[in-house]
């Protein structure tokens, strides 16, 4: 290839994830009846007699989405499947079954893979899901880790990113941020780790934002607290990837702006001191940092009482016009513009 | 980790990839009344109303399933998909979705994936497939494309590995073999293009088994014959790893042993060709060379008069006891005991 030729080619670092699949399946069109939601949402969505069938899937990368020092592999094995159930909760659907695809080097020993399957076989457990299928195959660096979970919901519950109306409540369940600082603090004991081999990590107080990071559960609670109490979510998503990333998806999605208040946001105390250790101001996390996993919903506001008396739920905000934008109120009182300057596994990255 | 440590581990690679998935998935226990089929055939199996949904996933990894100098983006996209596609014509089902899950370095331009996506898309608009999701993420180096592919079939139709009976006849469709032979040329031409980057190489006279290589084809067409003729397999399989492993795929599910006939085995003359020319006989290339994607089936005694009439599909022998094991009987009348050599991605290879 000539040096012209190098230089006409656009580097894809310089799209981002969303801008990726956005310019590659813009020009999708759906041709099967029974496909009613295709790219755009947490799962695609099928149609199979009188109920929906959701499929969603992640891929896990060794090297950015994990690192062996310190992911112990039955915990990277239950994370892997919690993350793609979450993706069916945020439908408002069931997870029924997961397909493994795995495909790793030889440097992985066979009792490495039993601690993965370990943890997998843990989370589908926990939340009476079938691992029914799935792929093995060598790999000639590091580890891919392809998940793809298959749930279903009745056709008059199934809850989209798109569909809230102007004025409807934003709530989002649990905390946000103590995954992003769990990072943090991996990555710091890896950097000391490098210096030190013979160090023993003391992470005790850091067991709240840890576990957030290595062990996030979905919020399947969340949405049978929301069903039992009959209300259905006008939208719905899961934070993956920061606060700020998903209720921009939201607006999106729904042609809505939105409005969230910062005094709202749900932040643990535990995270917010980890936080600060880093110089780090909480919201920042919450709004920014990835991986939380909790469910970001709108409701309409006849839900308003059942809403607001709900344990780990939280309204944050509400659904404002397309025209006024996405903010954040400040406690200050200042309005801010909403950026997704979330988690973006295509940018380029310093480890 | 101490030497010790270390040497009571078991290297994967003495495991095979079918020893692998057995070893982590045997204990293993559906719990959802609706996962019909789990680990162990072309694809899973669920209930949805009164259809079936069919689920099945291939990963595909540089370096191990394609290697980029002698693979096009755009055949590397259309092989992906077809491949997944042959996993639910295997179920006798009809495909339906695909979700495609993509890590890629930034050695990728924008342009190869653009190349890549025309490829998968050009094969999903061909078997009338949607692409209705998928995830997109970074690699720290090369790319790994996880393909899940999404069927449908009635109750009644759909065919398992297991299921055939004695003396029900073993038809395969197409021709065997050739994708090997494919492979084998562009390897031969990637060392001479390594020796002299200046050649152009003359694929002409090997088009037959490049295209097998590079472009297969689901047979979707042999599924459709077959249904047209109201001929519903018994059990069914594709040819992913070689005729022998897939033979003992169907006899391992049904219980049974079998015989097949080497002068009855589908050589194309093309093949056979380029085989000698490799020095290998061609019917072992039939038996051990993978990626051909034909079907193989069994059909009881009562379609005999249909299947030998139907073109491109070849009977080559029958189901037999259990305790008769599974044989090829070779043109000279000798009986040789099936063993499966077929391609293992596991197995650790030269390049």
């Amino acid at each position: 290839m000539s040096e012209k030729e190098k230089k006409a080619l656009t580097d894809i670092s310089s799209l981002g994830e969303f801008g990726l699949i956005d310019h590659l399946t813009k020009h999708i069109q759906l041709k099967n009846p029974g496909t009613l939601k295709g790219i755009g949402d947490d799962a695609a969505v099928l149609e199979a007699g009188n109920e929906l069938v959701l499929v969603s899937k992640d891929l896990l990368v060794e090297g950015i989405h994990f690192d062996m020092v310190y992911t112990p592999l039955k915990h990277l094995g239950y994370k892997a499947v919690a993350v793609n159930l979450s993706d069916i909760y945020a439908m408002n659907g069931t997870p029924a079954q997961v397909i493994i695809g795995l495909a790793v080097s030889s440097r992985y020993s066979l009792e490495a893979l039993e601690e993965l399957y370990e943890g997998m076989l843990l989370a589908c457990d926990k939340y009476g899901v079938d691992m029914a299928g799935g792929d093995t195959t060598a790999s000639p660096s590091g580890m891919v880790l392809s998940i793809t979970v298959i749930g279903h919901s009745p056709k008059e519950k199934v809850v989209y990113r798109g569909g809230s109306a102007v004025n409807d409540l934003i709530c989002v369940s649990g905390s946000l941020g103590g995954a992003y600082c769990g990072l943090l603090v991996l990555k710091r004991e890896k950097a000391a780790f490098k210096g030190n081999p013979d160090m023993q990590p003391d992470l005790g107080s850091y067991e709240h934002v840890l576990e957030r990071q290595l062990k996030p559960e979905p919020r399947r609670d969340i949405v049978e607290l929301l069903n039992k109490a009959g209300v259905v979510p006008t939208s719905m998503i899961d934070v993956s990837d920061g606060l700020a990333s998903e209720v921009l998806h939201l607006c999106k999605n729904s042609g809505n702006g939105a409005v969230i208040y910062e005094e709202h946001i749900p932040i643990d105390q535990r995270m917010a001191a980890v936080a600060h250790e880093f110089n780090i101001d909480p919201t920042t996390c919450a709004l920014s940092g990835g991986e939380d996993y909790e469910l970001l919903f709108t409701v309409g506001q006849e839900d308003y009482e059942k809403v607001k008396e709900m344990e780990g739920i939280q309204i944050i905000g509400h659904v404002a016009d397309a025209t006024q934008g996405a903010h954040l109120v400040t406690t200050s009182g200042q309005w801010i513009e909403l950026t997704a300057q979330g988690w973006d596994g295509l940018k380029k990255r310093e480890e």
